[in-house]
């Protein structure tokens, strides 16, 4: 049996989606099959609205609808903290944990293999941010992979030029985590951190 | 922080599949906007176009985007052998298992409780098939649940009256599955069911 053409094809593209297997494709395409007509369309048209309408912002690189972003305009965050993350869902995970400064987002998946991802990593927002001389302290949220070390090193040599003080997110124990289950280079970094309990 | 209407919007959308929760629609989200625009739209248009052009073939139910579709038009297929199915997902089942016969699609998820749900079942496409004359047997495929038995009951009173055969799919262990891990109401439709080893 083959699949009508248009489904088939609707399959295909829906396994573009990370995480969508062929299975999973298949059950979403018959689902949205089912769907009421105008249902189908508005998820359809929201995807086309939403490629339309957003784009990096042009002071942080944060995904935004209006130019500059709602927090880069917003004048009750700090100005003096400037989180440097890897992409747009960083920004939501810091915001979600109550972080409420600045943001340069590099937006970019580095290869540490592919030498041309190194000589075109734009770092002209960090640099223009760094000049404004508002910036007391870059906070790196890098992925702890090798790609984010490496990519930490590069820029805390170059907010370092600006005397600017420069840190990163602490390694250790996630909350909830046992300590049995720990990888030992996490737990090395736990035991390193290791903070007095003050009473 | 508020995210940007449009991809708040396309989030929201996304939810509405199967499976896909506040943080996979998220997920979603920021990667369709991370795509070429030409990629992204070919997944809102692929998803347009299936809707458009593809319906409930008229003889059988199945999903197709010609009239009749491709199985009921295959002089190759028994046409003695007539399957009913729940809804589409389950003939793509049936076709990887080797059938190759009719279909009857009910694509009806009938929930026991709603009266209205049984005086609308439509049981016109199964009723044209036996009234054609040409089948002589028709496999119960619906799912083993309490709903999937009691519309086997009901479909098997049609069929009987014009003195068709039926039949359903035989309850048992999955292959691969461990006997321990069985429940007893499967192991013992197993036990029931067993078959001699013929050497």
């Amino acid at each position: 049996m083959r699949l009508p053409k248009p489904l088939e094809h609707l399959i295909e593209q829906l396994q573009k989606l990370p995480g969508i297997g062929p299975k999973n494709a298949q059950r979403l395409g018959l689902f949205l099959l089912r769907l009421p007509q105008g249902e189908a369309e508005a998820i359809a048209e929201a995807i086309l609205e939403a490629k339309k309408r957003i784009f990096p912002c042009p002071q942080c690189g944060n995904l935004t609808d209006t130019s500059p972003c709602s927090i880069c305009t917003d004048e009750t965050r700090r100005q003096d903290l400037l989180c440097v993350t890897e992409d747009a869902s960083d920004v939501l995970a810091m915001e979600r944990a109550g972080y409420r400064g600045q943001y340069v987002v590099l937006e970019k998946a580095l290869n540490l293999m592919d030498i041309q991802d190194w000589a075109n990593m734009d770092l002209s927002r960090l640099k223009s941010r760094l000049k404004s001389g508002k910036v007391q302290e870059v906070i790196l949220a890098l992925n702890p992979d090798i790609d984010g070390e490496v990519i930490s090193r590069m820029i805390a040599a170059q907010a370092m030029q600006f005397g600017v003080r420069v840190t990163r997110l602490a390694h250790g124990l996630p909350v909830g985590g046992d300590i049995q289950f720990a990888d030992e280079i996490t737990l090395r970094q736990a035991l390193e951190g290791r903070k007095e309990i003050l009473t």
